[in-house]
């Protein structure tokens, strides 16, 4: 890259970023360069400096910089219920839209075993050993409604029956404000065998 | 943000980018963190690196982290025949496209009177001075086909003519490999009466 230069540089760095190609960096960069100099200097430090630091909680591998992420450190939040899920956008996601005011456990993923992610991968051994412990009466497993997330799911409920621990699942069926004729069939059966009393 | 943390920090920063709302920015920082820390640390540090480097070459206005970019530091491309853009990503565009030869001079912009964006704004002091010394026959107008764009490139033809030098504009018509019905009213009508004898 030494005839091209820093400008292209910066363009081919961008690229890092999930969903921009090349002509979107070349916007980016230029934009920057010609707009924003100051705020691109923070996001350059920012970037470096949460690289460097933010890990994952001790407790519940939740992502920060600090030993325990602030779901666990909240002593407002009720330590005896666990909601399981694989990514950190589902924690944020049900943070915001439910009433939940247990605490967290991150998987980062599901059990894959073609790609050679098993229990351990996933922080199993982690939970077991704080299911162990005890202080845990219930956990919800709220992993994606996928057929690897279900199989993570069932694996996840066998260790905490194991450990006589209430295990339960987030519902499934048709969303909320849908149409029903948009709906996909496997969820409609769900749906439909899940159907409850009204009155 | 002290509650909040930095991960949250990066979100935020990473919304400067064009295009870049809460959710991407969301999605990009998990990514990072996930998958790609090393990119996202030469990310960040080229982002401040760039920043801090990156000027505009004293000659084109082009940007570059050296006094010349490589446009006028090139001895094999002519001096005597210059284009004139508005845009960086117009250089990138018409260097890789044509078998334009000559050097570039970028406008940043057009004249916009209303938004205080005069000559100067423009660089067309340092263009002035530049066609003063000598050494240019030719510039070849390639402002944008909008009607800011246009009247840009009158003014700056004005200049180089009361310098006695040969002005040429890029043809306006229709794209080629698009469909006639397709074009608007404005491009239909320059292409008409630009109409050339075929043989
Ligand atoms: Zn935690
Ligand atoms: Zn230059």
């Amino acid at each position: 890259m030494s005839s091209s230069g820093l400008l292209e540089d910066l363009v081919e760095a961008l690229r890092c970023l999930p969903g921009v190609g090349p002509k979107s960096a070349q916007r980016m960069a230029l934009h920057l360069l010609q707009r924003d100099r100051d705020a691109a200097r923070r996001l350059g430090s920012t970037l470096v400096d949460a690289m460097d630091r933010v890990h994952h909680c001790e407790q519940c591998r939740i992502f920060t910089e600090n030993t325990l992420c602030r779901w666990c450190s909240d002593p407002a939040r009720v330590s005896s219920q666990l909601c399981i899920v694989e990514s950190p956008a589902d924690v944020l996601a049900i943070d915001r839209a439910t009433d939940f005011r247990g605490k967290f456990f991150l998987l980062l993923g599901h059990l894959s075993p073609l790609d050679g992610i098993g229990p351990k991968d996933l922080g199993l051994d982690l939970l077991e050993s704080r299911l162990e412990t005890g202080g845990v009466d219930e956990i919800t497993l709220a992993t994606n409604p996928t057929v690897e997330g279900q199989a993570t799911a069932r694996y996840i409920g066998d260790i905490a029956a194991r450990h006589g621990v209430t295990v339960m699942q987030i519902a499934r069926g048709v969303p909320v404000g849908s149409e029903l004729e948009f709906a996909d069939g496997g969820t409609l059966a769900v749906a439909f065998s899940h159907r409850t009393r009204l009155s």
